[in-house]
């Protein structure tokens, strides 16, 4: 059995193993109650007459929601399926499986209660209406995997309509592990954020978000990349409002023409887009010790293999089977267990930094190399770590309400 | 100490008991994983990349969401807030923990997953619109304290837009329970539905829904009054559609005047609205052997032992301290878990009178009596009895889908 028919067997091994799992389970999630109603007594303390109590008192004083119901651990996974992990456009009921599998990892990483809903409209307005609706039951509002460009508009109206955190996890989630790692890389090519050249590939979500998060680094000298090539500012084809305002602060030399014309004389590439785009002479044309964040799903950019014998340095995918994986799952539980806890009303730039250096942090200076800049997604102190930094920020910059 | 300061003291205990334990445990409901993810071959089954497989099952076969996800066994709790227990139009926010308690009394009593989902509208077209959005993730929707006449225009639109039941428990609930408690009184009496006459106070949620399953067990003669007395054909004052609807086929011989003018002669008096309002001389211009339903909470609409001594042969109440409870939580968790058990688009009217068929017979003939005509909300076969016979009144309807 050659390598590739092997890797194939083992995927469809995985294939077959995930289904019985979905279907043994009937999906992955439960409500359990927390309380016994096994007699009369106890059906009146958490039902009528004595719920009455905790109504009339958040009625009086809403903030006591927080105090007396699942508010205060409770977050939602909000979809309209349309950019649903690698699958694309499947709409909101296929989108489900992900959504339960993300509530697993809000669970099992920080112990946060989260539920999903899967909204069956891809419509901006409705989507923005109906989780303004929604918001009693929730302390916080994880988006997921909404297609750019609605994704950005969506977070932006949720976020000034609400007095909880609404997240993008696409977006922000991966630009905070990109960045964490980034950090570390810096130390070990002893470059600074400041001079620097970082090339962005991919204007979705994710590339939009870690260019943003960039700049709040202090990074001066960004270039986004969409499928068109280099975004500048007035570029007549292939713009929208979103990459309008990425081109005022990106690109300061206007340069123009494909990825490759970009990447010459970068620190840093940092792909969010398709496979096998970035080739071993493109490194070449990069500046000494490149730093690589190739993250395109399944398959990365460049090889990393390739990349290490065309000179980069460090280099990290989304993958687990290859060093320094970004994986999102390092951030978004501890940020949402970290607001939850100080009963934020967002999450702001302050805590995304807070917890960019809580992960990146949670690498020792003696253990830091090119194959160990992203902390291990098991890693137990990571969720803890990055909760308690972003209750810290959330207190210093005024959005926590305890 | 006298009676009514004992009384007054117990409530102020329970009050504070019910603060606690909310307070204790931050609510009533926790989201739990039913998978682990200890591991990356765990990661990789709960979430990228095995979980792609059950969303392209789905995405290819929409029914096998109910497969491979929650929506087999989860079930919406929805409000806005505008109806509470008692408390009237508290709103969303504050309607927070009667909706974490009906979700614990579904897990309690059916093993049901439930989940709150608190509305910060009360719009129909919006709450509507923002139901039919959110049915992706349940496979049954629970309508819960909203305000009639909305509540009746909100689940008519919801079943039509749905393909999954959707199910008002004040309305349906209230008159489930009520009909399995007269079907038992019935046969004590030894007077049959198709010769009675019953009247009916109190025309929101619960009054109209009572009314419109009577006239499905056969009841002939009904009498609806509200605030105004007797609902008639043409009432030139305090009507709505729905009222008009229910005028047409009650109240045939056009009964004017108050509740004291329509209760004479009456078989049976069924109370939802407020405390008070019959006494022991109206008690006594009813039929022999009258059949009462006192259901005004917490006061009924005559003391209990008032209306024996009056005459009255049964009486029921909405109490745990007297006799024959109408307690709803004899009805939702059994009818939800049959209907989801068969995968229903619908709980019809077959359903629920299966559901009364199958309530008022776990009490056998020989212990059948005036005190007993009700099961014991603890009564732990009910729901697992009430469960079997929807789905099987749902299959016989063509409203299951294995």
């Amino acid at each position: 059995m050659n390598k590739r028919r092997g890797a194939r067997s083992k995927m469809e091994t995985l294939k077959a193993k995930a289904l019985k799992m979905h279907k043994d389970h009937q999906g992955k999630l439960s409500v359990q109650a927390k309380v016994e109603v096994a007699n009369e007594e106890q059906l009146s303390l958490a039902y009528s007459p004595g719920v009455a109590e905790p109504c009339l008192e958040i009625k009086r004083n809403p903030d006591l929601a927080y105090t007396y119901t699942m508010k205060r651990h409770t977050v939602a996974v909000v979809t309209d399926g349309s950019a649903v992990l690698g699958l694309g456009n499947i709409g909101a009921q296929a989108a489900l499986p992900v959504m339960e599998g993300k509530a697993v990892l809000f669970k099992n990483f920080a112990g946060v209660d989260a539920f999903p809903i899967c909204l069956d409209t891809q419509d901006v307005a409705e989507i923005i209406r109906t989780v303004t609706q929604l918001a009693p039951t929730f302390g916080g509002i994880n988006l997921e995997d909404i297609a750019a460009p609605n994704c950005f508009i969506i977070e932006e109206k949720l976020k000034q309509a609400l007095d909880i955190p609404v997240f993008h996890d696409d977006q922000h989630g991966t630009a905070i592990v990109t960045l964490a790692g980034l950090v570390n890389a810096l130390k070990l090519v002893e470059k600074d954020f400041e001079t620097i050249k970082v090339v962005v590939n991919g204007a979705g979500a994710a590339g939009v978000a870690i260019v943003k998060l960039l700049a709040h680094f202090g990074v001066q000298d960004t270039i986004l990349c969409d499928s068109k090539g280099a975004i500048y500012q007035g570029r007549p084809f292939g713009m929208n409002p979103v990459k309008d305002q990425v081109a005022q602060y990106t690109n300061k030399t206007s340069i123009q023409g494909d990825l490759k014309a970009a990447i010459q004389g970068a620190d840093v590439f940092i792909g969010v887009s398709l496979g096998g785009l970035v080739d071993q002479e493109m490194i070449r044309s990069m500046n000494p010790d490149p730093i690589i964040f190739a993250m395109a799903n399944p398959d990365p950019e460049i090889n990393p293999t390739d990349a290490i014998k065309a000179g980069a340095r460090v280099v990290g995918t989304g993958r687990s089977d290859y060093p320094n994986q970004v994986n999102n799952v390092l951030a978004f539980p501890g940020i949402f267990k970290g607001a939850l806890s100080v009963k934020a009303s967002d999450i702001n730039e302050a805590m995304k930094v807070a917890a960019v250096y809580a992960i990146a942090g949670l690498i020792e200076e003696e253990d830091l190399h090119d194959d160990y800049v992203i902390p291990n997604p098991f890693d137990n102190r990571v969720a803890q770590v990055v909760a308690a930094a972003v209750a810290e920020a959330a207190k210093a910059t005024g959005v926590a309400r305890i």
